[in-house]
This record gives C-alpha cells, sequence and structure tokens, in this order.
C-alpha cells in the first residue's frame, strides 16, 4: 500500500520529519510562510509531480495538485501543512501523506479516474500566525472578509498582506472563490483524531458526524500599574488577580456545560516587570460546545462570571453537520465504522457551508493533540490510506 | 535654587523627557545599555562636565563625577536612570538630577568642599533587561558572582558579557570593587517614594529607615499540551489553571502576613497557542515582608500553597537597616522629618553592607509608582534639593 517506511511511521512523514522543529517547545512550528512551510510546500509540489499530478495555486494561498485534467464538480481530498506552535507531526501532513499515498496507490493498481480529482492543500488552518483559523478555506468560501485578513498582523506586527508579498504571494485577489468553489463536487478530509473518542470505541478508524461550534475571544484586563514593593496588598488593582480569577471561572463555566471546552492558552502581562503590578493582562479564550446556541450560552455565561474589561470577538465557526448522503456512502464503503464530533475545526467543516464535506478520522493513541505527543501507529495509518483508497474508488 | 524649570518640572527632567518613550506601554522603557540608556549617560556625562566634575567609569558599568580629586571617604550621592519596563520619569532619574542640582546650587553659594564629593550613577538598578535588580552596586559590593552576572541573558537571549561588549564594555573586570569601596565614605540617595507613605503623612520629604527583605523567584507549572477543542474539560492537566490558582494564592498568603507584599508581574504560557492547552506556565513571584525570616516565611507559605512544578530563587535582599548615624544627621538637618520603611529596594539598600548609606525620599502625590502616572511635585522636589543642599553642606 505505502511506497515504504522509515522510523516506524509512512514515508512521506519521515520525509518532512526534520522541518520546522521546534527547539524551545518540542514538536513542530510551522505557520503560514515561515521558512518550514515555504519548505513543506516545495516538498508536497515536488511529491505530487513525481506521481504525475500537475499544480495549480489558486488565489488565497492553497495548492491544488490535479490527476488529469482540472474540472468542475471533482473529487477532493486533502488538508493542511501547518502546525500550531509546537505541534505534533500528524495533525495536517497525515491528511496530505495519506492523500498522495491513496493516489500512488490507485496508479499501481491501473486505476484512472472517470472524473476530474484534485489533492488540496489549505494555507493557515491552524491561524497560529494571524491568529485566525482555517485562512484558506474561510477565504474561498467567503466566510471572512478578504480586507480583514489582509489586515491581520502576526506576532511581529507583520501585516498578511506584507508577509505574503514578502514570498510573491499577492494578496490583492484573495476572497471567495467562485471557479474553486465550482470544481469542488466534494471534499473529503482524512485527519487524525485529536481526542480519546476512537480509543474508547476501540476502531482504527471513523467517519466525522459533525464538528462543535466554536470561536475565539481576546480578553482584556485593566487594573492599575505600581510598584510591587511600596504598594500595600490592600491599595492594589491588579488585574493579573482578575485575570486568574478569570481563568477558574472560565473553567467553571465549561464543567457547569454538558460537553462544553473552554481553554485560555495564552497570556501576557503589560508591562511584564518581575517588580511591576501589572497594568494589563490580555488572555485567549477558546471557547465551544455542541451547538451554536449552546456555545453562544458558554460564552455568554463566561463573559457574565469573569467582567473583563474587553471581551473581544475574533472567530466565530457555527456548528457543522457534515453530508449527510457522502457520510452514509462512508460509511457502507468501510464496514460500518463508527460516526464521532469533532471538537477540532478542520477546512472539511469551513467548505461545508458551500460544498458536500467529509472527514475520516484515524486513531490517536494518546489521546493529545496540538503536542509533541500526538501519534498514530503505522498500522492505523495504512488503514486510514486504505479507507480513503475504497472511497476514492467507489467516488471516480 | 533651580537652573531653570521648563513644562513644570526639573530642567534636568525635561531635558531627558523625550528619551526611552514607551509607545505601547506609556512611560518609559530604559534598560542598562539600550539606546535611551545610552542617551541618558551621554546626558549625564555632559551635565557633569558643565557643572565642572570629573567623570570616571568603574569595573561595574556605574558612573562617577568628581567635584576636585578623587579620594577615599568621600561623601557620595546620587542613583540611577534605567526604569522598568513602562516606568514613570521620577524613579532614579530625579535622585541624580537632583545631585547636579545641589552642586550646581553649591557652587553658585561659592561653596568649596573640605573633602572629597562625587556624584554616581548605578547600573541596571531595576533588574528589566537580565531580571536582576541593583547590579551595579551589588557587583560592586561583591553581592553577586561575577560569573552568574556575565552570564545572565536578556529577553533575546543575549548574555550581560556580550550586551557589554556591544557597547564597548569589557565585561572580564566586573566583582567586587575594593577601589570604589574604600573612596565611599558615605552614600546618600535622593529618590521619589514608591508608596502612600509621605501622602499620610503630609511631608514632603522623610528619610529612609529600613528596606524591606525582598527577592524574586521563578515558578514553573507543569501539565499536558493538548487540543483546545478535542480534550475534555475532565480529561485535562492544565497548568494554566494551576497557575492561576497559584496567583490567588499568592494575594492570600501575602494578605494574611502582616506588612508582607506579593506579586506576580509576569506570565508566558507555552506553547502560547490560542487552540491549544498550555504545557508549562512559567510566571515571576516578587515577594517582601519586614525582616528576614518574615519574608523567608512568607515564601515557604507560598510554595507550600502553590504546589509548583519549580519553584526557583533569582535574587534575595535582606531587610536592610540604613546607617543609625547618618540617619540622626539627616533628621537633624532636615529638622525632624519623618523615618519611613522603604517597600522598594535601591542601590542604597545593596550598598548597606559595606558603607554607611541613607535615603532621602521625596512625596509621590500619586502613591503609584513603576508605571506612567508615578510623579512629584516641582516644589517637593525642589524641597528635595534643598534639603541635599542642606545635608551635603553640613557633611562636606
Amino acid at each position: 500500500m505505502t511506497e515504504g517506511v522509515a522510523h516506524g511511521q509512512l514515508a512521506g512523514l519521515d520525509q518532512i520529519d526534520g522541518v520546522g522543529r521546534d527547539g524551545v517547545r518540542g514538536g513542530y512550528s510551522r505557520h503560514l510562510w515561515n521558512d518550514s512551510d515555504m519548505q513543506l510546500r516545495s516538498w508536497f509540489v515536488e511529491r505530487a509531480e513525481q506521481l504525475g499530478l500537475a499544480i495549480e495555486y489558486d488565489r488565497n494561498a492553497n495548492i491544488w495538485a490535479w490527476w488529469g485534467a482540472p474540472g468542475d464538480d471533482a473529487i477532493v481530498t486533502g488538508s493542511h501543512l501547518d502546525s500550531v506552535p509546537g505541534g505534533g507531526a500528524f495533525d495536517g501532513p497525515l491528511g496530505v501523506v495519506s492523500a498522495l499515498e491513496a493516489v500512488a496507490a490507485l496508479k499501481r493498481d491501473g486505476f484512472a479516474p472517470s472524473r476530474p480529482f484534485a489533492i488540496l492543500v489549505f494555507a493557515e488552518e491552524e491561524g497560529s500566525r494571524f491568529g485566525v483559523a482555517c485562512l484558506g478555506s474561510a477565504l474561498m468560501a467567503g466566510a471572512i472578509s478578504p480586507d480583514r485578513v489582509r489586515a491581520l498582523v502576526d506576532a511581529e506586527g507583520q501585516s498578511y498582506a506584507d508577509a505574503a508579498r514578502r514570498v510573491g504571494f499577492d494578496a490583492a485577489h484573495i476572497g471567495r472563490d467562485e471557479e474553486s468553489l465550482r470544481r469542488i463536487g466534494l471534499f473529503l478530509e482524512l485527519h487524525v483524531e485529536q481526542g480519546r473518542g476512537l480509543i474508547e470505541l476501540g476502531s482504527a478508524t471513523a467517519i466525522a458526524s459533525s464538528i462543535l461550534a466554536h470561536g475565539r475571544w481576546t480578553l482584556t484586563f485593566r487594573g492599575q500599574g505600581n510598584h510591587a514593593g511600596a504598594t500595600l496588598m490592600t491599595d492594589r488593582d491588579d488585574p493579573m488577580v482578575t485575570a486568574a480569577r478569570a481563568v477558574l471561572e472560565i473553567r467553571e463555566a465549561a464543567l457547569a456545560a454538558p460537553g462544553a471546552r473552554a481553554t485560555v492558552g495564552r497570556i501576557s502581562a503589560v508591562p511584564g516587570g518581575s517588580n511591576v503590578i501589572a497594568s494589563t493582562v490580555t488572555m485567549t479564550l477558546d471557547a465551544r460546545a455542541g451547538s451554536d446556541d449552546e456555545t453562544r450560552d458558554l460564552v455568554a455565561d463566561i463573559a457574565q462570571r469573569v467582567g473583563a474589561s474587553e471581551f473581544e470577538e475574533n472567530s466565530w465557526s457555527p456548528e457543522v453537520a457534515f453530508d449527510a448522503d457522502l457520510a452514509a456512502r462512508l460509511q457502507a464503503a468501510l464496514g460500518g465504522v463508527p460516526a464521532l464530533p469533532s471538537g477540532a475545526g478542520h477546512d472539511a467543516g469551513v467548505l461545508a457551508a458551500a460544498v458536500p464535506t467529509g472527514m475520516i478520522f484515524v486513531r490517536n493513541p494518546t489521546g493529545i493533540s496540538h503536542a509533541p505527543q500526538e501519534f498514530a501507529e503505522l498500522d492505523d495509518c495504512l488503514e486510514g490510506i486504505e479507507a480513503l483508497v475504497t472511497v476514492l474508488k467507489g467516488l471516480l
């Protein structure tokens, strides 16, 4: 099935194993247009061309690799190559590598598709550089304003538009891409599972039933900066204390809402001196629950509990129900594998509003994702590729 | 008394008003050997030379300005020019400017000192670049190991030794400086008050009785990095939650100990992705109480309450009792101004272990320090300079 395995993992993953390693956090830090992302993009183009696929770049920095002539109503599969800071090796790349392996297997079998087919690699799925997830798919689907995206800035203060220019990409043309949407008859994304769902089900693969509604917010707490030694405890207005209470309230709110998750993953204090009471503390909030209403209720509860000086919404992704016909087809082709809701967002979820989409999950034996411990056993990866091949044969 | 006042503050403060302004935090960010610190050093040298003083640099990057021939057992006054990140205009510079103004006033009066006299500007009092406060005085007094200082790194990972080299200073010779210590017969530091002590006493000036024992620690909390959407609340080991509890426990511990202060001024999460449960959270702790034992007890209570993965001591400054003879002399010369304990550390406190030292505080009507709102009324500053002149006349 696969071209060759080294170090106990898929050859494709092995080829990019050294790209973008994060010496501080562990794992990988592969973010849109940084050196490692550019290396991964080149690697994908080279591998696709070796398989005889033809490369196209769309208006939103996504990469397409066509088997045969590009055309409307194509079967499209793929995922992304970027990671969170210090992320694992599988989240994103497993779907891309599996798509390449599936094409290789189909070609070895002498299979010829009877309709257009492409592998699609989405840009900035994690949102780790510019703070908004699924940029490539959201721009394509018209789910985010191009002006807003051009103006997004990274941690160094560089805008999306400037960062694009530096790698020779013109951000003037980003935005809803009717041509690409017409071309996608159906989008299928294979992805490593990110929780413990498949461990508990005892299955190597599953299909996705839905994606929880989710969003990201920035909370700001203001107080009075002051001297850490000269200011009595009772004279303080310390936003670090308010922020700490907020972290605990956020956890309480999520525990109180069935199935909900809420996370503070980033926090910083200004001015940030060790002998200075902070004047401002800023933190991110990631909140998710089953339906749109449940998630909005969770965030309203959090807002009421924490009393932040500012509570700004950075992104919002409604609940996604994957295409029911495609899900039935996937389950039939895969011998009745289980269907799982996903707590994680995906490009397939963003696209679901515009075209039929579906997902195949591959078991993650650690139950850990967005961290170096993320993993998938080789045998499970191979079963995932086989599932993809089976489904593609049925669709093509 | 003063050479001229613009914008309602001392001319000297007005001259450096534009140096090192922090556009993000407000106030000033003047840190050892950064551009603004270098500008302030040049400004001081120029002003001292205009007054006919002779400049000397010592082995620990401190600047001396001598009135007449350098010699042992001198009367020395001064402070520092560096700031915390986003600090105020007075903490440090007020003591340096007041010393220059006092010399100018004494010269105008035709006064000639009968013993050696110098103004002394200490390097890196705030510890904002390399994390350890009072570097210039601690090195001079032999209170910190030169090897440790050379190896200290700033936020960009640059070592003290490398940063020194970049500005043409050789860190090979830093360390206990017997020659300088012999020269200091007595060190007097004028400083803006950093709490509400003088507001409550209704006095423009005070002398310092003592400095609270204090220290800085780094606390590390480790957990399991994971996906913010796919990980159930009950499956989490989130160090952000443990760290938030620690912030609240630190406040409770300080509130429970009379006169104690404890502050978390800086915090960061690794990997720091908004959609990632952190694997590690690191924070600073600044803790102070009256005596050494009270401060050690406070920190032991905090350590027991927070259960950090690591609890590392970065610096420790024992309680300082200022020289009693000098304090009596200051109070007599100044007509019985009150004596105040200081919650803030000072170079005069570090030197107190090696030479007789004393301090004059000038009222801060906001009670806020280490923040842009730090202030001193012009009339109070002038009263401070007059106090300094009176005391110097008696000593010289």
